[in-house]
């Protein structure tokens, strides 16, 4: 399977981008792609459409770090970033930008595959996070949602919360349709004829 | 602030440990405690209380990591690992124990304080994540405890859904509590009492 994984890498020094190739390559990872200007970033990444992102840039300010972090989240993938140097202040925005790994002045080729694997299995970690985060707050928005319906089918009907649920189970298994979406075109509709 | 923070550091090679000591030093961070058995890093944890915790362990196994992120969870901080070498398993394994950072082959000096950076940027932004999942789940457990709760109210005294949650509303106001606890209060009794 890592045979197969696309890498961009973004390194303006051609010897540096040798470096990297051959480390990759003797770690197995032969799929290699290299962008010699961070500007091409946003282009090269729609194009080669990689599964891991590896950006060498010598001094990185806030900008560079939030302009890769929106870029980046467009599709969500891991982000390993080597820098010559860095701060605290930096660390944390390069961090809250969405960087799997930000490695300071760490670019010995022994160490581009441990700090990609490790910036995967950050990528992963977090995305599991984020898919559960996003599960709950979906839970309770439907939620929300389909209480406002059973309180809008109550008044208009005059019947209890049970019979509005069931009513609102029964049309949905009638249309084909999950129970939400019922309660989603109800509560749309009560909105639009206010 | 920085200043202030208590790293502690599990190494057993007395050399290793003055380094670190020197480059935490150099760094301005210096309240530096050193063990040099990681078997007694859990009693180190609770007498030291530490702000950071930094091991460096040449061969990690998967129990071992295990076992830190056990005892690392019971009061959540950052903790950062160096190891001599490792591969994608056991990166994967570490990273889900919950290191907030994980170097394979790079304790070198002045890379000590950034990885440290990196680590604690890394950890606030995990807390911040966990805190937010943490939220939208009781905010859904709270939710279906008032709805269990006003539907009890609406059967036992034969009233909607809206005198129901004012009656929880009002009991709590007159209590000087939450209506989530009102709530509670009565989905236990409810429970007790059959």
């Amino acid at each position: 399977m890592d045979v197969a994984l696309k890498i961009l890498v973004v390194e303006p020094d051609a010897a540096r981008a040798q470096d990297i190739i051959d480390a990759l390559k003797d770690g197995g990872w032969g799929n290699v792609f290299i962008v010699s200007d961070i500007s091409s970033l946003a282009p090269k990444l729609t194009e080669i459409d990689p599964d891991i992102v590896l950006i060498d840039i010598a001094h990185p300010d806030r900008d560079t770090l939030e302009h890769i972090g929106t870029i980046s989240h467009a599709k969500a993938r891991p982000v390993a970033m080597f820098v010559d140097r860095s701060d605290a202040d930096l660390t944390q925005a390069a961090i809250t930008a969405g960087l799997s790994a930000y490695v300071v002045d760490g670019l010995q080729k022994n160490r581009i595959k441990p700090v990609l694997e490790t910036a995967i299995a950050r990528f992963k970690m977090i995305e599991q996070m984020r898919r559960e985060l996003d599960a709950a707050k979906q839970a309770l928005t439907d939620r929300k949602t389909i209480d406002r319906a059973k309180g809008l089918l109550m008044n208009a009907r005059n019947i209890n919360e049970e019979d509005a649920y069931s009513l609102l189970r029964k049309t949905a298994m009638d249309q084909g349709r999950k129970v939400i979406d019922v309660a989603h075109a109800l509560v749309t509709a009560a909105d639009l004829l206010g």
